[in-house]
């Protein structure tokens, strides 16, 4: 591994909690360069959804390599940019009632959320853009300021500007945080103005698996049309089935203005994303918002072959919730055998357990990672254990990762006990 | 085309221009859903610099993904990194007796400026950074900072912060606009107080082929040590061999502190950014910017399979110089034809004429469009026409592109002449 | 009053709610041109603690004019400066046990505020300042940033930039708002950062008299304290002995780390601000913040007059304590008599009283000019009638305001109810 | 002095410089408290041009005072306010031809700066402004961000936004700045955008008495006009008289959108600031722009006063004209025996000579000091000595001052070229 260490920048991350080279992998398999196979319940931070070289899209997209389809080109027309077009407008849009248009911006997700600001931003001719407690939505510079972990905000630079945070869902306790949030909108002098709009994700990925309620997303949406502002919601890693459904709202019956899309979009893993926005908000001037990249047509090929194939029916949202439920019943389990210890967050396949602190959490992924299990930690101090899983991961392996997990919460939570009692 | 206008953002640029669906491409070929051919002269705007789906790389991208290579890790460690790493270090760094880190970034250029511009600002506890007329780097929010472009800085809605503007070379006729530069840094009441870094291209692409010389480039690069400011060339569109050297800046004698590399980095058109800084500057923290993105292992397999290719000797280099040659003997001879009417602009194989204006530059590229040629115009009115046609491209293909270009231009001027001579 | 409305700005504001011409004016009382007398209970918005043209500065001040005294000085050393200087040493900080720089901004609140803002920036190196709902802290850019009202907010035309905004005390009802702002401080990603300071009134004056407890300001204290962020109470409105106290913080036992001084500070109504630097922070480089009035010589004649006359003993604290005691139990008592319609608010001789809406309360306020009474509203929606008289007002003006005052409550409450029960 | 060090802030700047205690003043002659006299060449910095304690302002501000006059009003009508209004109307704006409307804003040059910048701001929608070179315009943070000096903008402590510097006139030697201004308006890709005013002063008193012609200054208006910004000029320091007319520009024939009016404007020295605005940009709300002391009446009294004494006809602007003729003559001849080691700059009574170094302008002015004379420096660097004093000046005192300034020049310079020869 000498070149990474020897030329690699220093901000490399994922890298150093698993230390080794993976040569290939397969739906929720990793393997590495001495063949060595890892339970895969990371899944590329919410990209790989459909696993890693879904074989489904795979031949599809070496056919199109193959036939010299178009790889690069611009934001031009292409054959493979249609076909996705139509097939994101037949099974997604069409059967959800969703009227939106589709603008592919740079290939990801930051590139959408700046995207989504700029455009609410000019629709109102107001700046001030609503953020929560946790929001994570990427690290350029737009997006940096409406991301709310400091980590992030001080490697930007700048001063936060054009942004107010108000606590997210449940952030106050049994306090309605949008009682607050409506308080400051009424209130002239609240300090936060008039915004143009309101960026928000259903189930908080890098924030350590905070879930909004659908109660609490349909009174913000009722908050954003009674005081006229954009609803942009951010799912670009609860989106594309993870919440159990396509969108991870849409079982809470609203019709955001703005709704950003990446990771998993692409399919198989390949940059790609998009903003679907209503159409009289569709007000971009040809070519205000560009980008080498927008038309990755690799991604277009395995991206509507993924829409083909998990969303024709409902049979593959059915599996994610039935696995969702499985996933729900082990970790409730795990935390009522460590009462006060840990605590089950999340929806979907998107859970995880929080443990005391950080530390605690990263004593269990180091240690799962030598027994073979791929996971990462999330929240404001990393207490937060994730799973993102595939959601096609066969059952299996999903309950071989959760043994290994398991096993390893019981002997990090032990020797900590250990050590307590002792001293 | 009816899905495109349905549901597709009016954002959408360059389709507008070419109104086809293409289907499949090859060098500087493009192919519509017609079977119609056409000459490209606009080459991904610099992402195929090794032409459309390069069979050097093609079947080592096939084969990549027949063996379940990875496809996206995060920013894990791969054998298709590492690979690429190795080569990118054997055979452009060492060559040239360079020493940097490689940071890679979200897959896009502006990704790879934003995250210049904050490690410049990190470094330096500083904030303004100095950018250049008519300069490009991007459309995120920091990015679009630093864009001379008004058209993209209305779009970003936010008042532009921590960034003053410098003429670049040539800018202010025979006044040294470094003069100017060196005088405001000088005059500690100038306005411009101590920047962090300034940001620049040699060969200003969408600004219209505006050419940095030798001298100037140096002169910035003494400045910048003179006055500790950090030097970032911006070689995301002429670098990669456009120029007729691996970087644009080779034959100038620099260092740059930072550079930033996209668009045809990744060989094949595939999504891929780097930063590349020197030891000193790489003080990130681990994840401190992040993106899902960053690890696109297919661009990797590519990338390394281009250096390979085209940067083991300099057989590729001479023959893009000859290229380039061939190109400014062509364009300056138009232009001694139409003296007064355009002017030749431009370096390497990113060469164009400056017409009147817009309108005139566009007539021209719709009349080449018509007749098989796909070419696009840069310049703050778009008023210089543009080639950036893939260095790969058979001499025959470019001379081909070349005639239906000058007869484009020929008609075009000769019209506007009649009409001008008849009212 | 033609030439008024022929020249002066669309901005004047308060001439348009007592359209009439003043002549003269003493103590509690002001003189139009036409002779008719009014009892101010405006103050000066608390600019007129020792009442008009108090008898006791007066001479002093026509004593130092006739002698030629120093007027303008810019901040040069005069004779008027330090006998200020050792008059708010002897009778102010050393009293109170206060250990304080002294500097004097441009004599404004605004500019004091501007100071104590970006000497808490630079003792820091952060740049996010928190401020609170309803805080109103000046219409300059840095102040106006600090300041909640979105009418000056939206004045500003720039985006906020480098303030996150806090609920105040008892903002969301029984919800402790300090709990809300230490788990935002506690947790690295509620979007907060780490903020170089706290700006915070005592008693929000033009907020519509928000008072903060003594617990409350304690906690905020600590919390400060805890989280290495500089406290800066605004004292501009609340100071001077309006709150029964020189400042409004005294019976909280804190010791804020700078705090901001106008209004009264100058005794006669003449501008003068001071901020009040704890040693430690008073890092300002020689003239680093300066302007042209910073010495405002008369200023400082009248001020230390105000000093020693009112501020030598006790028996003027003890006075105004007695008449904020009258003041309160005339408007709880007229409170309670109409149930539900207000509600008293403030403390100090900074009290009022609260309706349903700025239109009732403006109805009011009108019908008690043309009976001979100034007073202002205020809050967000200038629903909050606002007694700010001086503090010398005679005990029977005092009540001759209040029994028109209470007339006009009773007659538009009653008149409203009689509309209400007709419709 | 020992007060002054005990409890002054650091901040304190120019008593460092005239490190004694001041009692008295008149006219040109500053006294200090041991009863020693000084001619003053400093002149408040531009606020004393009518002398400190003008005999004829003085009885009319004791009558005031006596009369129990309005000393504070916030921005309510007065009859001092409106005498002053009718006086600056008759003697100012209608002699001039001036249609303008005349805003009180807080009583500091700064706060005027601001209300300019918010009002050009909100008459356009658009946020950048322009401003130049050596430009000073105040330090609160809308008024710090045009200034130039990057003393001020440090200790401001935030990025500058919304602002972009020009070349002032003569910034370039004898390279047209206007060419470039007009260049980078006319290219839409030039980084500035569409400014939404331009702030300049015809004279720049702190940026060290550089002087902009009167073709530059209709360059200037003719290009506001061409691209729809408003021209705001900061006449704060080089108006009310100093430059031989009451404003700097009177005889460059053009017509300002906004004037911003301090310092000598009050007459005695007393704080009073005034933004002029056209009408049609006077599109205020009622208090958008507020301010406690917006209404310093005794400074409307003693300006009434300045008006009606000095610009009832053209004798005192003759006077000023005939001195400025022989201080030109006086510093010129100075230049001409110091071929080289000073050049004389400035007009009106606003001129001084650059030296080669701040370090050998503080020579210069301390031994001045030393000998009676009060006397400051400005510039960049602090490196030129400049002469503001009172427009009334006695001519001996101003003989007397010269002989001063003229043997300091040459013994230091002597000094100076000894120490050269020696070593």
């Amino acid at each position: 591994m000498g070149i990474f260490k020897d030329i690699e920048s220093n901000v490399r991350g994922y890298c150093r909690a698993f230390p080794v080279v993976f040569r290939k992998a397969h739906n929720a398999t990793l393997v590495d360069d001495q063949g060595k196979e890892y339970v895969d319940f990371l899944g590329g931070a919410g990209t790989l959804n459909y696993g890693h070289n879904n074989p489904e899209f795979k031949q599809a997209l070496i056919d199109y390599i193959e036939s010299d389809g178009i790889t690069h080109g611009l934001d031009m027309h292409t054959e493979a940019k249609r076909d996705f077009l139509e097939t994101f407008q037949s099974h997604i849009l069409e059967p959800r009632g969703m009227d939106y248009k589709v603008q592919f911006t740079g290939p990801t997700g930051t590139n959408a959320v700046e995207a989504a600001l700029k455009i609410a931003r000019m629709n109102t001719g107001r700046q001030t853009i609503v953020s929560f407690t946790n929001g994570f939505h990427g690290v350029t510079q737009g997006a940096a300021a409406v991301t709310a972990n400091g980590y992030y905000k001080k490697a930007n630079g700048m001063p936060t500007t054009g942004v107010q945070f108000m606590p997210f869902d449940g952030y106050l306790g049994d306090f309605d945080t949008l009682k607050y949030f409506e308080k400051a909108l009424e209130d002239g002098s609240s300090g936060l103005g008039h915004p143009a709009a309101v960026i928000v994700e259903c189930i908080q990925g890098e924030g350590g698996l905070n879930v909004a309620s659908a109660e609490w997303m349909r009174g913000l949406q009722a908050l954003c049309r009674r005081h006229d502002m954009l609803l942009i919601v951010d799912d670009i890693q609860a989106g594309c089935g993870r919440s159990g459904t396509f969108f991870s709202f849409e079982e809470f019956d609203i019709q955001p203005d703005i709704i950003t899309l990446s990771k998993s979009l692409g399919g198989y893993g390949l940059p790609m994303a998009v903003v679907l926005l209503k159409e009289k908000y569709d007000t971009w001037k040809p070519g205000e918002h560009n980008g080498t990249f927008r038309g990755n047509n690799h991604a277009f090929v395995t991206a509507r072959r993924a829409l083909e194939t998990y969303w024709s029916d409902d049979r593959f949202a059915t599996e994610v919730k039935h696995k969702a439920f499985l996933l729900k019943n082990r970790l409730k389990s795990i935390q009522a055998r460590h009462a006060g210890d840990c605590k089950h967050k999340g929806r979907g396949i998107m859970q995880g357990l929080e443990f005391a602190s950080g530390e605690v959490a990263s004593e269990i992924t180091e240690l799962a990672f030598s027994r073979g299990l791929i996971i990462e930690t999330s929240g404001s101090d990393d207490q937060v254990v994730k799973i993102l899983t595939p959601l096609t991961i066969e059952e299996a392996n999903l309950n071989k990762g959760l043994d290994i997990l398991e096993s390893c919460i019981d002997e990090v939570l032990a020797e900590r006990l250990r050590v307590a009692n002792a001293s």
